[in-house]
């Protein structure tokens, strides 16, 4: 089964909204093994969008268009989808009621386009929205009408498209994520060079900021079946890297960490030079974080370190700002200071200035204290002044992960 | 003059990078005055690119394509792209001296593909990559060629081809952007409608997390004639929403207030409870803020805000947390225990729980205390608890940006 995607609107063609559906239709389309050959992308005009809907029906199974469903009079798609099919619209009163319970408020005459029907269509009731999706299918292809706005979209195409292509294509796809932090991309592809060789299951790496994932993605007549090919994937995934798997599915290291401390009361504080604060903004980030996180202290300058942590001046006069004694002495001191179970400390050359052959932008050290006892990394990392910062908060969560040796069984639930 | 684009990438159509390519020259070709009546994108295959380059040529009198010019093997756009019209490929070894230059390695006889160009192209330097770009021109319509990564197509379109296509438009189009802060888009729509309402100069307005920005863009034959457009309505804006303005061009409130406390010396210090160091690590992300960024305090718990700022018991208990009183203490204590000109200070209720009738959630509190003297910009934002939180850190800013009373002349270099 192959498709086409294409989307509808002159507000793409100016380059004023990024074409985010085309990524996401993408995605779910490769998850669902549906070859897809082309996307387009064209205005809010009859003749064109006429022609891109015919050659698109042409050479593929499937065509999704997305936008133009909407009230006003450039929305098109309904109207050119439909005598493209050689299809009359008729108009659906049930539709036109789900509007104004919707809105709260009669719509116009002109307004009842969006309860206009295509003789035939299935209705793709929108939650979210006031435009309908449409499904038709004629002479062996699939031609399918999402609304624009993503947020209408999406939950309409995994929840009501979904459904209905999986029948057609009478396959189950079922897909795993393993997080993995600290190791390159290069060196997971060698890792499990053989798994990503695989047809069924796939394996699939995406990489974003030192964060590696690897998606398993297997197809099979039941869930069952695609769940057991599945679990010995994963387990050899595990076996492999487990010192840097730190999750599964949707979630982020940081989160795993945090829900850790929560789950066993551990409290937090925070000691920050480079990252000025960046470490704290990501615990806070977390609701309900404040029952575990009392306080943290950006301290930028030496003086700060001295008077708010306690480090001692003679190791940042014979070591310097920079240096595995000071990020020690930061979080050993932080831990003093507020109590805390936890105490994790950054110091580094964020660049882009200030660095020193022996000391060259992108070094950073990271202190973690944990009931008396201190472990330091030291990072070299590379990129932008932001870049280097914000590897470095993850950095420091990994640190606090690998310190308290959090079970990746933790992570299975 | 019309054109199309067509990104050229098997992983596009897998939905693993989002299009942010053709969002870009969607946005530089309508300010060139130039209409883009399709855009496309396809996989690396040989048969279905050669068709959609023909197909746009027929139809557009210019054609973009980018992706596809790197040295592997299902790089083809090149070759495809000559093979359409009807050119031989002609190896250059400048090319390669700075492919070799550049990686500081001897490339492979099959990555010497990157060196080979069509007969008659103008071949455009790439000061971000290996591969160059191609401009060609055949039968009065014109094809160029970018290369993929946005970090590299990005300034070579600007740099390089901006000025081809001005040449050829014999156009010369000038923009300016005006930054609001404060105000909502529908706001700035009505005191600017007149001028939005123009042809050229043309004014239209974008806005992202409260942030404003209005681009005005005139056509012209010569440069100063463009610039003359432009002033008048420059100083219209101006004129009416003279108290949001906080800059032009390509800058950020943070970036401009911090800008200015440089110059003028004036030290910072932060005391945040919500934002949980967000505030801190926004003045961290500017290189050599040291000078004058010395220490910040995260204030979660009511007892870090009377240890470590000095915030009255009383006023906790009487006013709570989140209170103008609060606020007011933590940026009048973060002055005293830390010495320096300007004290910031954030307590809200950033959600999703916590709120009460009394407190709802999105209530912020900000205070700035500069020279003893204390201003608190109470604030309902609304939105994720991660959106009330960025908004708070913009709303800080603003707040030192009134409270300093910043003249907008300055913002003019």
């Amino acid at each position: 089964m192959t498709a086409e995607i294409i989307a509808v609107g002159t507000e793409l063609l100016l380059g004023d909204i990024l074409n985010t559906d085309a990524q996401f239709l993408a995605k779910e389309l490769a998850s669902l093994g549906i070859g897809l050959y082309a996307q387009s992308v064209v205005g809010d005009n009859a003749d064109r969008l006429k022609q891109a809907i015919k050659t698109a029906l042409f050479r593929a199974d499937l065509v999704i268009l997305s936008g133009g469903l909407g009230p006003t009079d450039d929305d098109i798609t309904r109207e050119t989808a439909a005598e493209v099919l050689g299809k009359s619209l008729i108009y659906h009163e049930e539709i036109y009621d789900a509007i104004v319970a919707r809105i709260r408020k009669k719509i116009s005459e002109s307004n009842k386009r969006q309860a206009m029907v295509p003789e035939g269509a299935i209705i793709l009731h929108n939650d979210n929205g006031t435009a309908p999706g449409l499904y038709m299918e004629e002479n062996g292809k699939t031609l399918i009408l999402l609304p624009g706005p993503p947020m209408e979209l999406e939950p309409m195409f995994r929840d009501k498209v979904v459904p209905l292509l999986k029948e057609k294509t009478g396959v189950v796809i079922l897909s795993e994520t393993v997080r993995l932090f600290g190791i390159g991309e290069s060196a997971v592809g060698e890792a499990v060079k053989d798994l990503m060789e695989s047809e069924n299951p796939t394996v699939a790496p995406y990489v974003k900021d030192g964060d590696v994932t690897l998606r398993i993605t297997a197809r099979a007549e039941t869930n069952d079946a695609a769940h057991a090919m599945i679990l010995p994937v994963k387990n050899h995934i595990l076996h492999r890297l487990y010192d840097y798997v730190y999750g599964f599915g949707d979630t982020t290291m940081v989160k795993k960490v945090l829900s850790y401390c929560l789950s066993q009361n551990l409290t937090l504080s925070t000691a920050e030079s480079c990252t000025a604060g960046m470490i704290a903004a990501a615990i806070g980030d977390m609701p309900g974080v404040s029952a575990i996180f009392n306080e943290g202290f950006v301290t930028y300058s030496n003086e700060a370190k001295e008077k708010n942590l306690g480090v001692p001046h003679e190791i940042l006069t014979s070591h310097g700002a920079v240096s595995r004694q000071t990020a020690r002495a930061m979080a050993e001191g932080v831990c003093r200071r507020t109590g805390s179970h936890i105490g994790i400390s950054a110091t580094g050359i964020a660049g882009p200035d200030g660095g020193t052959p022996e000391k060259p932008v992108g070094l950073v050290y990271i202190g973690v204290c944990i009931g008396g006892e201190t472990s330091v990394r030291k990072c070299l990392l590379h990129g932008s002044r932001n870049r280097v910062r914000r590897m470095t908060v993850l950095n420091a969560f990994d640190e606090v992960r690998k310190h308290l040796a959090i079970p990746n069984e933790y992570f299975n639930d």
